[in-house]
């Protein structure tokens, strides 16, 4: 598979080079010269040369289509003349260790995605996040804010701490990552937290299982400093763009539209007709170079999603069987952990792609939604993702999609009658076929084929051989467990 | 007790009276005169003639010192010459039952407490109170709205208003109320609006068991008219000034400063000294004549909360032993039920006294807190609920008190060396005793006094007089739930 995945990456990214071979430097006033980058001798991503010149300039880096939160890009990672003094000086820091999950917050936060913020929040963050959503600016404007994104400690690791003003982050395998400063230790009142965060304390919730309820009892914030920029060394490194190579790459596109599209599900041919029909619309409404912005959720999903690089294998399928065109996208990867939070998730998918330089996010039916972990409904109305992305406070600068009045006729659905995947027509109600995530898996778990249209042959080949593949291990499992 | 009452309203509302004589017309255009409101033959408050014209004049009055929510006063009580007609149309409506509490919110958004609010909320002011304690006017302003003011209606209701646009709201005795016009109906989903309001879903919670628990599964919005002004009939109306009365009232005592004071329980030396010493520095910031809105809740309270008479004879003695100063008070009667939603409900009942007039509000420690239903400890953070307001969206034309920074000398507690109440000294903490209102209310019970200082003997006599009553009420209570 990984072989597969690289061919497939190396010929999206050749069509990504071959277009900024077009680049016109932008405004930025200092020069910043693409810098290729190689990974197992293939070349598989440019990123700019990281000097301290650059570095600090590039905090004033200012998209061309839309504006970062706060009105610059936040960037953290330390320059690395400063790193040998920055680790110096944290060695001497009590350390306070990341979880693995911890450490995708981290990376979140170092590259942007959540600018104005530049580290862990404080109280006065936290309680503006869990109240309105949003945070206000010393200027009296308000960004959208609307998941805490916090590191809690564990009493131990407090008293640790005691009264130093600066901790030493090191992640899950010990290594030291970064810096917290001029720290501010406060409560974690898990179930207000989780309360206000997902408007339900049902046992079950994934992100509150693996991270929450685990978690120490206090929640420490500061301003971050991370001593290089975060790797995963999972051989996808190369497609976790931050917000600040985006920006360079739409403008060396010279693209005039960026419309973002998260996911955190193989693609099929209902996303892709979204996904081309908002491209349609946007060369219709004089849009000459619209970029679609196909964005994968990376960081922790729940155990039954597809995983990451089976997802990022499938996409790759989607764009060389020409679902989506190569040409006028852009797959990268989205480094944010997923809380399943529905509308208030929603809210930081659309917000963290303004500070990457999309100024239209497409949303879709129960965003960030999932099945209620107790009860036999969906936890969140379908609707509400919607509602509430449209109504947010902070968010007034990104234009919502769909734009049709009236959302119902933006669901696509299988057309049983066309055999293909269409936008639903409430006048043939019953011609059309809603193929859930659930009844998808279901039918690649089962080796059945879904109905012809559904996805294209490519993709739905790599979702079949996952799933073969756990039920090999799974069966390779069984008698292990069996005889203990 | 119901004659003593008396007697301390009189007392008090002749003072109001002496001071309405002072009236200066203020600049509505239109001349309201004062008109003298009798019960049982005494007079016991003025209340504005509602001729038609005057009534739709009125809902342009502005405060001279702080501008209702919205800029207008919502006022939706029908006029006089209109109700008969109004009462014909409703005839013919799909009925709807309020209960006791449905009825408190009508009054409260009939009186425009709740301004720009005209109506219980539709799905979208709902979604916005629940995720961003806010809504959007049109003209992009955003005012503070952090409860979900709403009307549950259960299957069967639902299925009788049918298609029907507008309905008519029965009071729980039956009469005619007023009418909800161009109605949405949609889902209620307790379970997130108890977590989003609450931050816990923990059984227990006094609103939450008494109105969201046995109420329908929908929630009705609309346009809300009520037919003639909402009366209570217990000997208190009098005491009931709605927000425009008591802007009239202000503009009546040439008020350059109006600040409110919030209260559910007894007033004890600690609130006076709290509300005495912010008058004191009103004057010392240059106002010549700031007014204290004592404002205790009337609405629903739960079980173990002094009742609203008991409160408002205990309060008039307070006024009448000099405790605090009748000439620069108002007492009146806030109709809110009570959500004991801690930082949430704070910005709720500092919201309403914007739309009363109230430029000024004094904010103890654990506004609308109240121990966890199921947790030994507080359910909120005993800070959060100042916190939370002082980052409040909407709120910024409201000055939050007290000023000083660093919250912690605000604190009134009873010095044991002084042998009053005082502010606390964190210097020699020993010296002073934190007084709760359990623990006072564990004093009354038992006939035991609380230290001299604490609370002026007249009210305290009032409390002990109180829980007299309630003990010879279980007493002779007991024998037949024995024999039963």
């Amino acid at each position: 598979m990984s072989l597969t995945i690289k061919a497939h990456i190396a010929a999206h990214f050749n069509l990504n080079l071959r277009t900024a071979k077009q680049t016109k430097l932008t405004d930025y006033n200092v020069k910043i010269r693409p810098k290729p980058i190689y990974h197992s001798n293939q070349l598989i991503a440019f990123q700019p040369k990281m000097s301290a010149a650059v570095k600090s300039a590039s905090s004033a880096i200012k998209s061309s289509l839309i504006e970062p939160d706060g009105g610059v890009l936040v960037d953290l990672v330390v320059p690395e003349s400063e790193r040998g003094l920055r680790t110096t000086e944290a060695e001497s820091m009590p350390r306070v260790k990341l979880t693995k999950i911890d450490l995708e917050w981290v990376h979140v936060i170092s590259e942007g995605w959540a600018s104005p913020l530049r580290g862990f929040m404080r109280e006065n963050e936290y309680l503006q996040s869990l109240h309105f959503n949003c945070l206000r600016m010393k200027d009296g404007s308000i960004v959208n804010m609307s998941l805490p994104i916090v590191l809690a400690i564990d009493d131990e690791t407090k008293e640790r701490i005691g009264s130093s003003t600066n901790v030493a982050l090191l992640g899950p395998t010990g290594d030291l990552i970064g810096i917290l400063r001029s720290i501010e230790i406060y409560k974690h009142n898990k179930e207000e937290r989780i309360a206000r965060t997902w408007g339900t304390t049902a046992a079950g919730l994934p992100y509150v299982e693996e991270v929450i309820t685990p978690a120490g009892n206090w929640l420490v914030g500061g301003d971050l400093e991370v001593l290089k920029p975060i790797k995963y060394n999972d051989g996808l490194d190369h497609y976790r763009l931050s917000p600040q190579q985006l920006r360079k790459e739409f403008d060396n596109r010279q693209a005039d539209a960026i419309f973002a599209f998260q996911l955190r599900n193989p693609i099929h041919n209902g996303h892709a007709l979204l996904m081309n029909d908002t491209r349609r619309r946007l060369l219709e409404m004089g849009y000459k170079n619209p970029i679609l912005l196909l964005h994968p959720l990376g960081g922790f999903t729940k155990a039954d999603d597809v995983p990451l690089d089976v997802r990022m294998e499938q996409h790759s399928k989607v764009l060389e069987d020409g679902v989506l065109d190569p040409e006028t996208t852009i797959v990268s990867i989205f480094p944010s952990p997923m809380h399943y939070a529905g509308p208030t998730e929603v809210q930081w998918h659309a917000k963290a792609r303004i500070n990457a330089g999309a100024n239209f996010y497409i949303v879709g039916r129960d965003p960030a939604g999932m099945g209620h972990p107790t009860e036999k409904r969906d936890l969140y109305d379908p609707d509400h993702g919607k509602k509430v992305l449209s109504m947010a406070l902070g968010l007034e600068k990104l234009n919502i999609l769909p734009f049709r009045v009236g959302f119902l006729s933006e669901v696509a659905a299988y057309d049983t009658v066309e055999k293909k995947m269409a936008f639903f027509d409430p006048s043939r109600a019953k011609d059309f076929l809603f193929i859930s995530g659930t009844k998808m898996r279901t039918f690649a778990r089962s080796g059945e084929n879904p109905p012809d249209g559904f996805m294209c042959p490519g993709g739905w080949k790599v979702l079949v051989q996952y799933y073969e593949s756990l039920q090999a291990e799974e069966a390779t499992q069984q008698p292990a467990i069996l005889t203990s």
